[in-house]
């Protein structure tokens, strides 16, 4: 943990928090903080600031809190996803989170697996969790949003110009012709919305579906890779081009 | 799997492989194989191929093996990499494989602590096991070759020539100033050799003992990676910048 984060809500009117949790308990057994010590903190989707130890016992931590730092910046990529395998999703949360995404939205495709759907991986308090991990990692404010949609055609052509305006939108594709940063340069945008397929690839009808909606295909060699593995490396391809 | 993985020594002089392991228990259960069907090949660190399905029983699947593609690759990346915890090398194995990278040098660092080199994680065993998982996701037969060192400085200054000579040697620093793409713009090189430090970052000495023998630093921003997600995003930008 890099970062301690806390939420709005905790703060009370003077700018103390009081921690009684797993980071209360990460302060103590693992950093071993003392009154008077400065800590990094971080209000979700706020500003990263300075904490104050005030008071350390075996129940609580008081912080008293200043926020200096720049508010939440949205990172420039929003990532379209076909739903991976539960094993899979559950150790993809932390990762897009550091490596700093700004919207998450997973969808159903033909070959994702209806009961992916039911696993507790896509349960808020799962995975904020997960996400507030990546954030203490990378030492960054800005939760993900996350949505979940059963349905691809209607994500498709009706949700995603709500979700995600004005973004150039790349489709990660095995077999695709070109490059991301030469699409980027050939349409330079501040944004990218990248979209990445199930394991077994998006059916014909979903690829041409994504085109129609302007994606472009973007390739990264022939390899087949694991959801996961693919992700970061198309968003740290993304995050490089980008300006 | 997209590809069974076999070894020169199990091809008999007829070239046929009797499997009687986990890839048979695959083939059966999984893929639901029959006798006459084709399945995709590739021999370790050899070429692909087809495999055509000449018996399956209860205990053994027998394939009849024709080697047509063309040979194992070195992938253009090595990496030089400051051993990670045990639980984060245990899954970063299959990705290095599926991405691609020809030598997986493993080093001691300041920050890097004892125990990690008892870990049953570096047992050749166990990471070719990984490895192998890797490639016949990406459906490659390179299988990189690994060594284990407990002492960085003779690594850097006396072995690392010998291990990786002609190669761009590249250091990952958050707080490096210039990126992947550029230098390789400065310095064409058809090979990188990448350096990952700990969670904790590469010592100064360590650093400057790294610059000392021809690596540059390069940055990918301010964000903390864990260590699997940094080799992820740094192997994808190197091998994305080379021809």
């Amino acid at each position: 943990v890099n970062l301690i984060l806390i939420t709005a809500d905790e703060r009370d009117e003077r700018g103390e928090v009081v921690l009684a949790d797993r980071r209360a308990e990460h302060l103590r057994s693992v950093l071993k903080i003392r009154p008077g010590q400065s800590l990094r903190i971080g209000q979700i989707n706020g500003a990263t600031g300075t904490g104050m130890v005030k008071a350390v016992d075996e129940h609580r931590v008081v912080l008293r809190c200043v926020f200096s730092g720049p508010p939440a910046q949205r990172p420039p990529v929003d990532l379209l996803l076909a739903l991976p395998r539960p094993k899979v999703m559950k150790r993809l949360w932390a990762p897009l989170a550091a490596l700093g995404v700004g919207r998450i939205i997973l969808t159903n495709a033909q070959r994702v697996e209806r009961y992916y759907f039911d696993s507790h991986v896509l349960d808020p308090a799962f995975y904020n969790a997960q996400l507030q991990t990546g954030l203490e990692q990378a030492m960054d404010t800005w939760l993900p949003a996350v949505s979940v949609h059963r349905q691809f055609k209607p994500l498709v052509e009706e949700e995603l110009a709500g979700l995600v305006p004005d973004a150039l939108r790349l489709v990660g594709d095995p077999a695709g012709p070109t490059r991301i940063a030469a699409e980027l340069q050939a349409t330079p945008q501040p944004r990218i919305l990248l979209g990445v397929g199930p394991e077994g690839g998006w059916s014909d009808y979903e690829l041409d579906l994504l085109q129609a909606h302007g994606f472009r295909r973007v390739g990264m060699g022939p390899r087949t890779l694991r959801t996961d593995t693919a992700c970061i490396a198309l968003i740290a391809l993304c995050l490089d081009a980008l300006p």
